[in-house]
C-alpha cells in the first residue's frame, strides 16, 4: 500500500454523519435480537433545521445578495468587505478581544472548511499536533492527511468533574515535547462541555510560554444553557502569538445548509488561510455569505427561546439515559450528549447500524471521536422533542436487548 | 524559511481575480504617463454575471432546495444522490460515455473544489504531475501544496497552428520518465483554444500505455463557437483507468455565485474525493446544489442566444487587439482571449496595476499562468459588450503609452 493509500484508509468516512445510506446492511437481519422498533425515525447525527429551522430572514438575506449581483458573486477570497466588518464587530463584543475586519478575518465554507484551512496552514510533515480525546473527528484526519504527529491529550470530564478542561499537566510536557499547535472546541464536541476559565487561562499561558499554535474550535459556544458560563480564549491577558477562534452560524442558528463559518485571529494565519482557500473552493458561496447579515442581529427573544427549547431536550435526555444507567455528562452548551453504553453482544459499530435497521434511530459511533470512547454515541438533539424522547427510550430498549 | 513558509510563498494570490483590492498600489502615481483614461470600469478578471445574469430558474431552484429543508441541507458530502443522477444523465449524454450517479460522480464548491479533491486524491510528496504552459494558475498551486514535482508540457497555440493541444512526444517523454498524472484544461485556460480531436485521442492512448491519471478541466465546454468541434476525453476507445473530468455551471451559465461544480470519472477517485471533502467542507452548500436543477434544462434557444453573445466579444476583442498588432490566439470555446503585449517601459505587473489605476481595468497577469506568457494578460470577456470594447481600446491606448 502506498503512503497515498494508507492516508486515505485513514479517512473513512463511512460512519461520518449522513453517509449511512451508502452502508452495506444486509448482514443485519441475522443478528437481530427481538422485532424492530415502530417509532417516527430520528437521525442524531446532525440538528434538524426543520425541527429547528434558519434564523429568521435567512433566506431573505440570501435573496438579497442574489439581487445585488456580481458583487455578491465574486467576493475577495476572504470574504465580502462589508460583511466582514459587520461580522467583526459582533466577534469582538462577543468574545471581549478586537477583531480587525481587514487582517483578522476570513470567511469560510463552513466550520469544517475553517478547520481545514486553519491546520493546513500550520500542519506539514511531521508538525506535532494535540488533540483531546475524545473531541471532533475531523480534528485527527485533518492532521493525518497533512501529514502531522497526533500528541493525544486526555479530556477530563469523567465522573464528577465540575473543573471541565485538559489535563494542563499532560498538555505542558506534550508543549515541552515539541509540539507545535493545540487545536481543540470548547463546549467538547461530542460531550458538551465546556472548558472551565481556569482550563482555558492555563491553555492560554502554557501555549503563549511554547510559542504553540492553538485552534480553538467554538461553534457551540452561543448555545449556552442556565447557570453556565463561558471563557473566550482570545480574551485571557497572557495568550498565544498565533491563534484562530472558529465560529459559525450553522448550529444554533440552523444555518448549515448555507456552508458558512469564520476563523479570526493573528493577521499572519489568516492570510496563509485566505491563499489556501483560493486554491480549495476560492470563497464562501457569494449569495451565501449574505445570510451572515442576521447572524447576531437574531430578533428580540429568539435565541432565548431557542436556547430554552434546547434545554428542555437536554433535560428530558438525561432524565432517559441516567435513569438507564448510562453515564453521560451534562451538556453545558450545544445540542450534544454522549451517552456511555454498557458491554453489549455486539460491536459498537454493529450496535450503531442496528439502532438506524432496527429502531430507525441514527447516532455517530464514539470511535469517531478517540480511541476511548468507543463505547458511546454521540446524538445530536437539536430535533423535535417528542421524537427524540421517544427514540432515547428505543435507544434504552436496544441497549437492554443487546446487553452483555 | 520553513519549508511550510516556502510552501505559502508560492500560493501567493495577490494577482489572483478579485484580488486586487488588498494590494498597494500608492506607488503607481510616480509612474504614470499621461493622465488618467476615462470610461466605464471592466473588471475582465472574471465573468460579470450582471451582463450576463445566472440561468433562469436558478433563484427559484434555490428558493425551492430552501424549502425542501433538513434534507437539502444535509447532503451526502458527494451530494444530493436524486441532483447526481438527474446531472449524470446529462452528463453521459454531453460527453459520449456513461455515468453512474452513485458511484463515479461528486458534486464539488465550485470546479475549483473539484481540482483541488481531484488532485489532493492523487498527489503527495515527490508524485510527478504533467502541468501545461500556460494553464489555469491553480493546477500548478495545487500540485506544489501537495507536496508534487511540476512536469512542465508546452501548449501548441502559436501562430497558425490550428492542430490544436499538447505536444505529445514531450508528454510521452514525461510518462515514460515517471510522471503519475496530468492535469489540463480544454479549452485552455487562458488562451481559449481547444484540444483537437486528435491531441485528446493521443493523451487518452498515452496515458491509458503509460498508466497515467488524468484530470482533465473542461469547464468551458459547453460555451463553443461556431465552427468548432470538441472532443471529450472520457469518449475515447482507448483511456486511462484513472481519469476524472471536471464541469461546473460557473462560466457560461454564470452560477459562480452558487459555487457549484462536479467531477465525474473512475469509481475509486471519486471515493478518495468524497474522503477529502469529509474533511475539506463536507459538501458543496446544500440549497445551493438545487440550482443544478436548471443545469443542461436551460430554455429553448437560451444557450444559442448566450453563444452568439460571446461570439460577438469575441470577435470586437480580436479585431482590436489584432488591428493594434498584438497576437492574439482565436477563442474556441469559453470566454478568454489572451493578447500578448509588446516589450514595456514598465515590468508585466506593473502594467496591468497602472491599467487598473489610470484606466480602471482589471485583467490577469500571463505569469499567473506560466513562466512563458509574462507579457500576456488575460481578459474574460463575458462582460457587457460596449464597456468591454472600449475597455480594449483602452488597453491598446495603454499599451502605446507604455511602449519599450
Amino acid at each position: 500500500m502506498t503512503s497515498l493509500e494508507q492516508k486515505f484508509v485513514g479517512l473513512g468516512a463511512e460512519n461520518a454523519p449522513g453517509q449511512e445510506v451508502r452502508q452495506d446492511t444486509s448482514h443485519l437481519d441475522a443478528q437481530m435480537r427481538g422485532p424492530k422498533i415502530d417509532g417516527t425515525p430520528v437521525d442524531f447525527s446532525h440538528g434538524d433545521v426543520d425541527a429547528f429551522p434558519p434564523t429568521p430572514g435567512a433566506r431573505e438575506a440570501w435573496e438579497a445578495g442574489y439581487d445585488v449581483g456580481s458583487k455578491q458573486a465574486y467576493t475577495e477570497y476572504r470574504g465580502d468587505a462589508a460583511i466582514r466588518e459587520r461580522v467583526a464587530i459582533h466577534l469582538a463584543a462577543l468574545t471581549g478581544a478586537s477583531v480587525s475586519s481587514d487582517q483578522e478575518l476570513i470567511i469560510t465554507p463552513g466550520t469544517q472548511g475553517a478547520l481545514f484551512l486553519a491546520l493546513g496552514s500550520v500542519v506539514e510533515q511531521g508538525t506535532k499536533v494535540a488533540i483531546v480525546e475524545p473531541d471532533y473527528f475531523a480534528n485527527r484526519k485533518l492532521v493525518t492527511f497533512f501529514g502531522g504527529e497526533i500528541i493525544p491529550i486526555t479530556l477530563k470530564n469523567e465522573g464528577d468533574v465540575t473543573d471541565h478542561g485538559l489535563d494542563l499537566g499532560q498538555l505542558e510536557q506534550a508543549f515541552k515535547d515539541g509540539t507545535k499547535a493545540l487545536v481543540f472546541s470548547t463546549p467538547n464536541n461530542p460531550t458538551g462541555t465546556v472548558h472551565s476559565q481556569s482550563c482555558i487561562e492555563g491553555i492560554a499561558a502554557l501555549a503563549a510560554k511554547y510559542d504553540v499554535t492553538v485552534i480553538v474550535d467554538q461553534l457551540y459556544s452561543r448555545l449556552l444553557y442556565s447557570g453556565e458560563t463561558y471563557a473566550h480564549l482570545r480574551a485571557c491577558a497572557s495568550r498565544p502569538e498565533n491563534l484562530i477562534t472558529i465560529m459559525g452560524p450553522s448550529k444554533m442558528e440552523s444555518l448549515s445548509g448555507f456552508r458558512l463559518g469564520v476563523a479570526f485571529g493573528s493577521a499572519s494565519l489568516i492570510e496563509r488561510m485566505e491563499k489556501l482557500q483560493a486554491i480549495v473552493s476560492l470563497r464562501a458561496g457569494g449569495y451565501n455569505q449574505a445570510a451572515l447579515n442576521t447572524w447576531f442581529q437574531e430578533p428580540d427573544g429568539w435565541m432565548a427561546d431557542r436556547i430554552a427549547k434546547h434545554e428542555a431536550i437536554r433535560d428530558a435526555l438525561l432524565t432517559v439515559f441516567r435513569g438507564a444507567g448510562l453515564q453521560t455528562a451534562t451538556t453545558q452548551a450545544g445540542s450534544y450528549v454522549f451517552p456511555e453504553l454498557p458491554e453489549l453482544v455486539v460491536s459498537p459499530d454493529t450496535f450503531v447500524q442496528l439502532l438506524r435497521h432496527q429502531a430507525g434511530i441514527t447516532v455517530t459511533p464514539g470511535a469517531e471521536f478517540g480511541p476511548h470512547s468507543k463505547n458511546n454515541i454521540r446524538l445530536n438533539f437539536s430535533q423535535d422533542e417528542t421524537a427524540a424522547v421517544a427514540a432515547a427510550n428505543r435507544i434504552v430498549e436496544m441497549v437492554e436487548r443487546y446487553r452483555a
